[in-house]
């Protein structure tokens, strides 16, 4: 955030306000409240490229009627502990936890649950859902597949979305591993922030619209593609273009969404797929009991010794040593709560756009 | 393999040999060509470093009476979809199969299975065991934990294993996509290689015994490590280590096995842990119902799509285009079952010094 304008907002003021947008829009309230409740997570968490930094989307689709405000999901077909389910074009902030929940209910039962979602949109941070399963007890898993961006290794063009993996398992006294990874080299997000500081960006984030690595920013937005983790076939590129593939297809393929190229854009001014393969974006959401394996106390106290050891790893020169998984959002989360979320001026002017043309105040 | 000399062997001679070397410890005849099979896979599917060149370790540690050549395996907790199981210090090519198995029956009934086993030792290459659900129209996943070679990112010492995930998903008309890789950068047996040529070694792969990096194969083995995939924290290095982490406690944790530095070694001249927190190592399987989600001709029709759409992407400069995870080692099986499998002389030598001291034929 250095050198960039921002002004800090409370968390509960950019909490209301999203929820009073999504109510603008016919959204129930609990509904409306829940989808806030996402973004605020992200915005806690330092994904600022996640949390109201995204309202802007959602409310241009929302206003286009793109999206339904009152999405009644469906199980299309369903076993003991797997499930698929249609969410009926709504937000994916308000499908999203309801299919988590139903991931968490069949493992209470089951043991374990696994739920693939098609016809749904943006879900938020994958980590709010991994991190849900917690509460009972559980290994909570999401992913989703969304809009191209990223080339498969030795391609040339975007095929892919960043497609994430989220993970959570619980310590006892010591804070949760949370790993919540895009399965590309760099986040659009840090070529956007170069761009805009006019530096240049390192090698193995992107290639320019020919399939060449590139270091500038500006030929990864026209018309390039950001390159999977591993960067190159050296670094294992194929790994992240693997990686990247199974999200495709548990998300994608299982549910009956769109998958790769075809994915439906998330912000409207984004180029429209060569054709449908299916509906929506897709998520896949998985939870298992822990005490389906092993008693879940002794479980938690292996965690708590698991991250004592990390934490005294040796250390990299010019380092203080590895960090658990999940220890930067955990610290953001810790400033902001207190000290609230900085926003850069863009974000803000954007929601006093908001603000101004539904009626919403917002300061 | 270009300017290593090597004798070439038809797969039935080395699957004969490897079957025979295990009965010589009194492992049963099922078991024995279970073993064999699992080795001959990874020599088909040119992953050399986990085909019979490492027969002579499981041979040193059965005859050093490290491993149980009659194993029973046992269920420890189990759920309708997950279950934990000891491997009875039994080979993991053994053991392995028995749990994947048990995993698979599991989804027949409940959609899904999930288990974790610990007790066990190397079970081969991940990609055999997701590979045979495809046989019941599921989708397969297999992880493994192994001793320590790889750092996390900013530690300057070896604390995970190289971990390899493995998830298999079905075509109709076209081959699998087989996902089967380590979470480090690079494998170990590239750098022995680089070493033996004397050769330096890209950036990115390894580190020395101070954390820094390296582009010397020595300083690896003298103890140095391996990066995990993504190398550094601008590529992505923490995403690889995340990963590395998740199958950890999978395997490891979950199941009751060793974990972390404390995985024990697979061959006898390896530094033995500072301390055991739990029982040999372990294994992760799962295995889902694709009808549990979808029906299983039309996922498969979908992927077939999918498949194609990704061969047709746009190719990068100076290469042929993206391939379909799983490609090269499908390239493999198909010139080697017909042309047998080339075998450097260094493992050749060892093959016949195991042939020597049991009096088991190979030529």
């Amino acid at each position: 955030m250095a050198n960039v304008e921002a002004k800090v907002f409370p968390i509960e003021v950019l909490r209301e306000f999203s929820t009073r947008v999504f109510r603008h829009f016919g959204i129930p309230e609990t509904d409306a409240a829940q989808a806030a409740d996402v973004l605020a997570s992200a915005d806690l968490r330092g994904i600022d490229s996640h949390g109201v930094a995204r309202l802007t989307s959602y409310f241009d689709l929302l206003s286009e009627g793109l999206i339904n405000p009152k999405p009644k999901i469906k199980i299309l077909r369903s076993t003991p502990s797997t499930a698929s389910i249609d969410g009926d074009n709504g937000l994916g902030l308000v499908v999203g936890p309801q299919a988590n929940e139903i991931a968490m209910n069949m493992a209470a039962k089951a043991g374990s649950g696994w739920v693939s979602i098609g016809n749904s949109n943006h879900f938020g941070i994958a980590g709010y859902y991994a991190l849900k399963a917690l509460e009972r007890d559980m290994i909570g898993m999401a992913m989703t597949n969304s809009t191209k961006l990223v080339t498969p290794l030795w391609g040339a063009e975007r095929m892919l979305g960043t497609n994430p993996i989220a993970i959570a398992f619980p310590g006892k006294d010591e804070p949760p591993i949370v790993v919540d990874m895009a399965t590309c080299a760099a986040a659009y997000g840090k070529i956007e922030m170069a761009r805009r500081r006019g530096e240049s960006i390192p090698q193995g984030w992107g290639i320019d619209n020919q399939g060449r690595g590139t270091t500038d920013p500006d030929d990864i937005v026209a018309g390039g593609a950001l390159l999977p983790l591993g960067s190159d076939r050296e670094r294992g590129g194929h790994k992240g273009y693997g990686l990247a593939v199974m999200v495709d297809v548990l998300c994608g393929v299982l549910s009956g969404a769109n998958w790769g190229p075809f994915t439906p854009p998330f912000a409207l001014r984004q180029e429209i797929p060569a054709r449908s393969v299916g509906k929506g974006i897709g998520h896949f959401f998985g939870a298992m009991r822990i005490d389906g394996f092993i008693e879940a106390d002794e479980f938690k106290r292996q965690m708590d010794d698991f991250i004592r050891v990390f934490r005294a790893t040796k250390p990299a020169p010019g380092t203080n040593g590895p960090l658990i998984p999940g220890d930067p959002e955990r610290d953001a989360e810790k400033v902001r709560s207190k000290q609230g979320v900085p926003l850069i001026m863009p974000v803000v002017d954007e929601l006093r756009v908001i603000s101004k043309k539904i009626g919403v105040p917002f300061s």
